[in-house]
């Protein structure tokens, strides 16, 4: 069976055919500039050049149309006829309290989606959006939704109900729910089988440190904690978002500077994290540069990100009673070799020590402690739409 | 040499003579309601009754003028003339950057004092009109501020900067400052005292667990961590504060459901913690209690309060690449077994078992640890007024 992923964000969507049979990603494509003038459909396959559309698409049903002719297209495509689609794959960023694995996509679950919009105002939404189109042109093929926060349901209260007036989370689930789900299960999925072991024997803590960051701490297999929250704002320090933070820093801004509360939600979300301290970039391999050349503020910016993210991994190996293993994912977790070190520069104590050499390769699926460390670190590529592709096919038979 | 330590709160005032050459407190006194109908001062002598005085205060001079009295009262007093009292001290919360250690009080002093009043609102106002009141009433006495915020300004930038843009550190001093600072420092003296230890040789958590709540992380004697923040609301769950929430929260509370900030102010600093959580309380022996009779959600609040404590241990563990000794002071952490044991519940693997036996005995200094830890574990009653008292006295000398 090839199963068709779709990851709709506002005004673009990424998608992929991947291959059952062999798990293998046929394709891989994305659109640009829904809605906006200058849309943009590109398709890569392996071994050809880059399949490029220029046309106006007013919505996402025209993007999905467009992504579907893509793959028919007889010199550019991949499939003769979309009938070889066996199921769709919908990534979908919130799930709420409801939904704690994927699920066959019916009305009720569109409904529980939309519900959720509130929690999730930029991305449920879209994500709807694109579920809406794909029904209407494959109305006989089954679809499966597949959460962001589904992982992180097995969190026990402790670590999810925040301090505040429990009233609040019964009344309006102000609560953490956790992101990046798929990603984390997927790297604490691999890594157990890279080493052999049965996940249900490990403490394993996984670090997403993509444009987006969170580390999650997964014993026997299910997600305990971990640092995104309510909102993906959260937690570890980001490109643009600024992570945990004193809440009375938004009070102050308010009462005392006269931000209102959209100037807030902008700073928070767009201006803060790497991109707020450096004044560079949001962009790691940038502030990296800039660093290198002696720029204060953007070694400032790494210096924080680092601390931040060794501070996270201690506190989780504190909740989990130790640590089996240590895996950085993601953009800048697969990518860079400075932040797997300085992230775990000084947490040697917990008895590893890092393979210099084999921290320097990036982006392969690898041990870099060296031989004889009781914690094993690893870095492994992500593959959200592989674990989605995954779900959806088991749902669907 | 006898120190008199002033604490002002905005409508309270407690007060200490402190006797330099032994070091004891000889006379512990309260005054509340100030500017409030029904004034009382409650002076404490070691063998002898209360002396209660009620009448009316109408401000800080009037309270100040009456600890006075009852210090040289004939009957009820302990000294003879205000000639005794060699030094005041003064505890002042908020000392921003300007104040890494205390200092005489200067006219220069007060003004900077007031220049941290936008940092420290509620705090900072009542210090200074105790200040003032003494001096008016002790013109030649030498007075010294004491500052909360002062022993942790030597953590590093990656510690206090906040991942927001650099600007609003530079333009509003918006930046972790931390409290409990004469707390923390009083106890990691004393512990490496107790283990008849070099502190500059030590890396010491202290866990200053009152109605305030924070953690420290203090390498070689200095202080390069803190759990509070800009303000005394963030870091761990609190009687009735919050400690770091997901900030998005608040910006959901105002655009999704209508709060004020002020509102928000108000549920951030006295309405969450313990006392949300709960629905019971904000004193930890009233949710222990109800904990005991089956309250779940009494029981919740210890928990989520208990997990946080050891999170951030951890944290600071990883942080310093590794911990010598674990410190418990203030309220909860001098009294309470339960929140030793359950805080440190699942850290032994960094090198220490807990003596169930010493650790139910309360309010001791003492080791908590079996002998043999590899980490000590110390419960060690704070005495911030002591050590207000020895700064005052060095000073003044």
């Amino acid at each position: 069976m090839k199963t068709l992923i779709i990851n709709c964000g506002s005004s673009s969507l990424k998608y992929q055919l991947i291959d059952m049979a062999t798990e293998k990603s046929m394709v891989q494509g994305l659109v640009e500039r829904i809605g906006i003038e200058g849309s943009i459909l590109t398709q890569k396959i392996e071994d050809r050049d880059k399949y490029i559309i220029n046309t106006p698409m007013k919505d996402h049903k025209d993007a999905i149309k467009l992504v579907l002719e893509a793959l028919v297209d007889k010199e550019n495509g991949i499939i003769k006829s979309m009938d070889e689609i066996g199921a769709v794959g919908h990534r979908v960023v919130h799930g709420g309290e409801k939904y704690s694995e994927s699920v066959i996509i019916t009305d009720e679950v569109i409904q529980s989606i939309k519900d959720c919009i509130i929690l999730a105002p930029l991305h449920n939404p879209p994500n709807i959006t694109g579920i809406e189109a794909c029904q209407e042109l494959m109305p006989n093929t089954p679809m499966v939704a597949v959460f962001d926060t589904a992982f992180h349901q097995t969190m026990p209260k402790e670590a999810y109900i925040c301090p505040l007036p429990y009233e609040l989370y019964e009344k309006y689930g102000i609560r953490k729910y956790g992101f990046h789900g798929t990603s984390h299960k997927y790297v604490a999925n691999k890594v157990a089988k890279v080493m052999g072991k049965n996940i249900e024997d490990l403490k394993i803590i996984t670090c997403h440190l993509g444009n987006g960051c969170s580390i999650a701490a997964i014993k026997g297999g299910r997600s305990i904690d971990t640092s995104m929250g309510f909102t993906p704002v959260a937690g570890l320090m980001m490109g643009t978002r600024s992570g945990s933070i004193d809440p009375s820093v938004i009070t102050f801004l308010i009462e005392e500077h006269g931000y209102t509360i959209e100037e807030v939600d902008d700073l928070l979300n767009k201006k803060s994290g790497v991109l707020g301290i450096s004044g560079v970039s949001s962009d790691f391999r940038d502030v990296i540069a800039e660093a290198d050349k002696g720029n204060i503020r953007a070694q400032l910016a790494l210096d924080i990100f680092h601390y931040k993210v060794r501070a996270q991994i201690a506190a989780y190996a504190g909740i989990m009673g130790g640590v089996d293993t240590i895996v950085f994912t993601a953009g800048i977790g697969e990518n860079s070799s400075l932040t797997r070190r300085e992230s775990l520069r000084g947490l040697e104590f917990f008895g590893f020590t890092i393979n210099e050499e084999k921290n320097s390769i990036r982006g392969k699926i690898q041990e870099i402690s060296n031989e004889g460390s009781k914690v094993k670190i690893y870095q492994i590529p992500t593959n959200e739409e592989l674990m989605i592709a995954r779900d959806t096919a088991k749902l669907v038979k």
